[in-house]
């Protein structure tokens, strides 16, 4: 290893380490609020102190570092990304961007520089959002936009959030006080992979993100009849699974049909699930994302009639609940141009470049600039055990962050 | 209640009595081997044992009463069903069966009736299939038919059936002893509901079954690639769950293109099955029924061949196992004879036809003459909690059980 990627080594490393905390033995699951959460942020909570930032798990759940500026109670400029996971997912989806911000803040530390501003490092804990009916719920309570039905909202154990979240150790009532002021925010940057193959075909460690697509997600419910499946004719029944897989394939069909938009049905779990019963329920997800909101809700609309389409003509009910309608998000031009310039100081030329995920960045716009650096990802591949990065990448991201805090701060003390 | 109804009414309330026992509050569910099935196997032991029958529960969990003829060790005339259920199951299904043969035993007991046969009731525990990869593995026990690999099957949670039969006070190495000498049976009668509609549309509360339809049973499984729901345009996806969609859908219309076949997809599962993930793996269940075996392994054999070209086109593996292939049987046409009998001395004008489901008759039909009466249902509706009788059409199959066996005894006598 050479000096050149010694963070980018700490990067790797420390992220291996919390990769080791997962509700599933065997694979890595980080649900929100679960035992391997509370693990994790521990874990990150011991990391920040070590480095020298004053740091606390917030009243959601959200691991939060703070080094005072130049005097204390300066805005702060915060870097950060999430923890918690997918089902069976990858280790650098999150964690990349918190331990990035991390080292980076250690460095700052180490090198003695004193900023103008607060540099906090943060870890979110929703991101993801597949345990509970939420949206970004941990970043939006930073933005003043926690929702308080979140709270009653359960998993699929029938767990309330708001249970979870007390046996976690948070504090339901201290969601209100958590909301920041614009005031007291300089900006967020946030490392993250790409989770998709743009950077890896042009041959660039990063790129420089323009926006995240508006996203609108969906459960919907199909009734049949269960019947034998031995006894009722073909003709007679009403099949709920049969339905279902004909709308699954209307979502794949018409979402193929908006240039860059992309639409799945991700989960799917069928009421009674026997080999010998005509499945008389089926629930299922809709995940539909656009980079132009009209397109996206246009594209909405025509599955929810493909679907009314369907169910009819199979004599079937269906429905469908709308719980998460994210508008498109244009980042912040300065910071972008900021993390532009830094990379193109190491010598890279970042590709320009928009996130069909929705991040944390998303909340955090709205408190002020926001920005974020992706990071190239072999094969593309995300949500996947097989998500990886190389240690040279991780390296680059870290300087590249590590450059435009030292460049901000530099621009904002003269 | 008239004394017209008294065994109709001894039914209904002992299967009403069972139906408390479930795996799951709230509905109905006992899968073989589970405390539900034990606790209704005690019960239908002490029901066996209070109606004056020599009752035990077999190697396999079969519970089975006794009752001698003129002298101890002849052939036996076997009455029953079985107690185990589908997910969210009806009450009928099974217990009908087992309880009218217990009523009618316990008549002949309380008449002091003599037979040139000995009597048992048999309660058969694996019928319906759902916890194992079985086929009809405690009646094929007695035909000598048991496969040891079933023993090595397990369940959903992982649990072999060797395990499971040892904690439920079975023995797996007492199995092979359960063979029966087609020499020590005189024949098989069974009462079941009809599952379908053909009863009640003619009018009739009971049908003799002129044989029951082949069936193939399949485990497939479709792998795509796991990948982020809002990174990987809609073009560069595998897609498990969209490929699992148009094979079910296959599966439909092949199955609608053959007369009196009938094909299912009742349980699908998805890998990870999150909003936000493209499905990496779908494991679903396969289920083909036809009068005719030509046509039922042609039908298998299509919809096999059309999975492979949908796999082969969207680039995603598919593999299936064929884990039953049962053949149609014919049910004995003296048997049969004799049931139609005993409906038309009783007013009734009962209706021939075959069974789409299968029973544990199929496997006592290897060791003696077997037949079966179904009994009409609500709405054609089983595998269901609306599954529903009357009390009047429980006491006419009833009798009509009481009066084929008394038939039986004088003509073996005379």
């Amino acid at each position: 290893m050479t000096e050149t990627h010694r963070l980018g080594a700490r990067v790797m490393a420390l992220i291996d380490d919390l990769a080791r905390h997962t509700d599933e033995p065997g694979r890595l699951t980080r649900l929100y609020l679960s035992p391997a959460h509370r693990a994790t942020a521990e874990a990150v909570l011991g990391l920040m102190r070590a480095a020298g930032l004053s740091a606390r798990i917030d009243a959601v759940g959200n691991v939060v570092g703070r080094r005072e500026g130049r005097e204390p109670g300066l805005p702060a400029l915060v870097l950060g990304s999430h923890i918690d996971s997918v089902v069976d997912a990858g280790r650098y989806d999150g964690p990349l961007g918190v331990v990035g911000g991390l080292v980076a803040a250690q460095e700052i530390i180490a090198r003695g520089a004193v900023l103008p501003f607060a540099l906090e490092v943060v870890a979110f804990g929703d991101e993801e959002n597949v345990r509970f009916p939420t949206s970004l719920s941990t970043s939006k309570a930073w933005a003043g936009q926690y929702r308080p039905e979140w709270l009653e909202g359960r998993d699929a154990g029938a767990t309330r959030l708001r249970d979870a979240l007390v046996a976690f150790g948070g504090d339901p009532d201290g969601i209100p006080a958590l909301a920041r002021s614009p005031r007291d925010v300089v900006g967020y940057l946030e490392i993250h992979i790409e989770q998709g193959p743009a950077l890896e075909a042009a041959g660039q460690p990063v790129g420089v993100v323009t926006g995240i697509v508006g996203l609108t997600r969906a459960r919907c419910t199909v009734t049949g009849e269960a019947n034998h499946a031995g006894t009722v004719p073909m003709g007679m029944r009403r099949d709920a699974l049969a339905a279902a897989a004909e709308m699954a394939l209307a979502v794949e069909r018409l979402g193929e049909g908006v240039p860059g938009a992309v639409a799945t049905v991700g989960s799917l779990a069928v009421t009674p699930g026997a080999v010998n019963v005509i499945a008389g329920r089926v629930d299922f997800t809709l995940d539909v994302r656009a980079p132009e909101d009209g397109a996206r809700r246009a594209l909405v609309a025509a599955i929810d009639a493909a679907c009314r389409v369907i169910a009819g003509r199979r004599g079937v009910g269906y429905s469908a609940e709308i719980y998460m309608d994210n508008r498109a998000v244009d980042l912040d031009p300065g910071l972008r141009a900021c993390l532009d310039a830094a990379a193109r100081r190491h010598g890279f030329a970042p590709l320009r470049l928009a996130s069909g995920a929705t991040h944390d960045a998303v909340s955090m716009a709205a408190l002020g600039p926001a920005a974020m650096l992706f990071v190239r990802c072999r094969g593309g591949i995300s949500h996947n055990p097989a998500e990886s990065i190389t240690l040279e990448d991780a390296d680059a991201a870290t300087r590249v962050l590590l450059d435009a805090v030292l460049a901000l701060a530099e621009a904002r003390a003269g």
